[in-house]
């Protein structure tokens, strides 16, 4: 067994990743909930001058990682790698964004899961040697999202109890190496020392749900393996993190995550956030919350890494969850399976 | 600059991890071509005894991983992390197979780059200490693809002479830990002793193509481009190989990618081998030949590694393209971009 595996699914980083910036674009409904204050831009509508939704979005991501480029004044060439993922069929938001970026690109796909992803897959190439600034990015766009999972817009089609809203979102963070960030010369950044030290990569779970309106139901267990996972082979206790964050399992689904675990001994208690529950407030009608890829990479990028900053939390690990199906598996009967990616990232 | 990274986007692996096995599983008409004999197990149909297309793919992309653990008798428990992607809608194929398989699972999407974005993740996470060992997995289905990307089959519809044929297939390599593999005891291998020794991560390139019947043309320029970066980076020239291997480019991308070489100074001469282009025999009329996921991955994992373990070559540079649209993109008028990730393998 390497040092750095410390267990078959949880790595520990040997030079801890440091995260020096962040960049996050929301839509315009975003915007109006309880974090608006904290994302860089928001849209005026769900367009942004483009002649679709989907350009749109594809736009969002590129602006995300140049917005998290320009804070800390650094050149795009700089960048190793572009990690990131959407939801769009054939990842088209990344794949022609990294186009416009013009940088080595590892296209990733995990659904809402892509954000934790992406942060894991890019601190473990860096720890591994291979790179020494990579960007993760995940996004989702409500329209583009709505007309390719469900119904035309048009339709105005109406949502059952546990249905979410799929953020317009686009969350970018750097990381680098974190030797390079002893250097002071290199290693401009917006946060003071946040790092992450490591991360449990997720393992797809199914419980046979099969209702595309219950994602939060979907993704809960999924949340449960992993954070018990890390738990058990980390040796660690949920005293040891001042919040469990997840990424879009809603109210349904975090109620339904605390149940399970609480059934396998672990007590969450009032340490869960759920980025989903905290983008929309309750008048904005968005039933058990915000989902999409975009929901967890603009919540972590834009709101909790600046109150880790602020001091209000020094230890976390952030969990997003993604529910891998296609409107083709679920017409074909498939249930839907579930995947959740951690990493655990502290102030220093 | 790391001593693992030998340029901006080419790294070499301080101890190469080793291929230890393949599991390779096509359709009836692949296995009617001139590899068939090569392959491990050739479908009668292509349904498999499943319900539909994508539940045989999914299927095949399992047991390609299974037929590979097993060759080797290892337990699927010993696998660390299970890699791979697919062209369906939301990755369906990998992440239901991943769901079967039950281990840690990285859903990637290159499109049909997707087999060498694997093995190059992957050896990078082996040679970087995170894993000991892991699969990389591609699959593609015609039957899949074609309804998915352009018509119904029933419609019978007619192609251009620049189409290439979706190849059904997928074909998985597992790959471990190069100190793991001097211990003979860990180390059951069908192969004596292949490693992967480097890569270089692809950049998306977009010549302004916008016809889907031309993906060899899209692609094309893509491979030359990585190609090209490899050699500046590492300092190595074309003698250094026995073949350059392309994925998925057929006749027409073949030819434009030798010429693209040839405008920068680089003469591949008959050092050229297009997985898509050995796949099919001419009276099987595929057009310009081979291409899916599936196809360099099963091409690669079934014949070329079997060709090096006899002797017959050293090393080579494998390197799939991926062709980065979905028909979104297209109607919305975007041009196609492209991505070619590389890796080198070495028998030692």
């Amino acid at each position: 067994m390497n040092t750095k595996c410390i267990g078959k699914r949880t790595v520990r980083f040997q030079t801890p990743p440091r995260i020096l910036s962040t960049g996050t674009i929301v839509g315009d409904v975003e915007g109006e909930g309880p974090l608006g204050s904290y994302f860089d831009i928001i849209l005026k509508d769900d367009m942004w001058g483009e002649k679709s939704y989907e350009k749109c979005e594809c736009k969002m991501f590129e602006q995300s990682v140049r917005t998290a480029l320009e804070k800390i004044g650094m050149d795009t060439e700089k960048l190793d790698i572009v990690l990131g993922g959407d939801l769009l069929n054939q990842l088209i938001t990344a794949n022609f964004a990294a186009r416009q970026l013009g940088r080595p690109f590892l296209g990733l796909y995990g659904a809402c899961s892509t954000m934790a992803e992406g942060l894991l897959v890019g601190s473990m190439l860096i720890d591994g040697g291979f790179a020494n600034y990579v960007s993760a990015t995940a996004s989702s766009h409500f329209s583009t999202a709505e007309r390719q999972f469900r119904m035309p817009l048009e339709l105005g089609g109406q949502t059952p109890p546990t249905s979410q809203r799929t953020v317009t979102g686009a969350g970018t963070v750097i990381i680098c190496d974190g030797q390079n960030a002893a250097d002071k010369n290199n290693s401009l950044s917006i946060f003071e020392n946040i790092v992450v030290v490591g991360g449990t990569i997720g393992k797809v779970i199914d419980y046979g749900i099969t209702d595309a309106n219950n994602m939060g139901g979907v993704m809960a267990p999924a949340a449960a393996d992993t954070l018990l996972t890390y738990l058990e082979e980390s040796g660690e206790t949920i005293e040891d993190f001042d919040y469990i964050i997840t990424g879009d399992l809603g109210s349904f689904g975090a109620k339904m995550f605390k149940e399970l675990c609480h059934d396998s001994g672990v007590e969450l208690g009032d340490k869960h956030i759920d980025c989903g529950n905290i983008m929309f407030l309750p008048q904005q009608n968005t039933k058990c919350g915000g989902s999409g890829c975009g929901c967890a990479a603009t919540v972590f990028g834009g709101y909790l890494l600046k109150r880790m900053e602020a001091g209000d939390f020094k230890r976390v690990l952030f969990m997003a969850t993604g529910a891998l199906m296609s409107p083709v598996s679920s017409m074909q009967g498939e249930s839907i399976p579930a995947i959740a990616h951690a990493v655990v990232v502290e102030r220093r």
